[in-house]
């Protein structure tokens, strides 16, 4: 088994085939992960959400990260973390362009708003916002077998 | 598409059902995620690594979470997150019973060892290491479409 670093080129590749992650949050240094799906474009991860643990977490520590994998025939695989900033693109002037975009990506994929639009059974209904994960810096690790060289 | 919180005991049997997650660390409130083989046992998810980031930040910081899920037929789906603390199992007196614990666990499941176990090439072979997540807290959701009643 060899490991190769992604260069970034290639991390964004990874970043923008996939449309499901894992989104990292932080609160007094306690970290949370959770499911989510996004939209990638440019230096953008779109996504949407109701309010909730993961939207109270990034309002207060706007430092988070996704990180997506693919695993593929045999035992290779691949797998991307971006660190960046949340971001709200809420429904005010100055916003809409953004908003629309969010829109416009993530309605392309099927049930994209299903993880980010329930919330359990009995609970209140709650606020939904559409958010991006601004990306400061992106790494990756592809792994494969030496008779896959 | 209707969500319900899952009881502790339907999340551990989750996390014990499952062998791979991704472990959530965090620095100076910047969080890290990355996928981790595990092997649960009582209160504990036990798993190997070379040393390299996520050992660094668990040393500095071990609190951190470990989030695993399953994907079912239709879109059924279940996420559970532990909540945790990072705690190496160093080859000293006083740790061989839960070092040995952590081997008889972890070398029953097929290639646990690849995750932890290799370092992107060219780089010095690193020390590796045996350790555990103690979980202090889990949750979980369970989502599934109203015909599933």
């Amino acid at each position: 088994m060899l490991i190769t670093e992604m260069d970034k080129s290639q991390c964004m590749e990874l970043l923008r085939a996939s449309t499901h992650g894992r989104l990292g949050c932080s609160r007094d240094n306690q970290p949370y992960v959770v499911p989510i799906t996004y939209a990638a474009d440019g230096n953008n991860l779109y996504s949407f959400s109701l309010t909730g643990q993961k939207v109270a977490w990034m309002r207060d520590n706007p430092k988070v990260c996704v990180q997506t994998d693919q695993f593929q025939a045999g035992r290779e695989w691949r797998s991307v973390i971006a660190y960046g900033r949340f971001e709200e693109l809420p429904d005010r002037i100055g916003w809409k362009v953004q908003r629309e975009r969010a829109w416009a990506l993530l309605s392309k994929q099927a049930e994209w708003w299903e993880p980010g639009s329930v919330k359990p059974a009995g609970e209140v209904p709650a606020p939904h916002l559409f958010f991006r994960i601004v990306i400061d810096e992106v790494t990756g690790r592809h792994a494969f077998t030496d008779d896959q060289n």
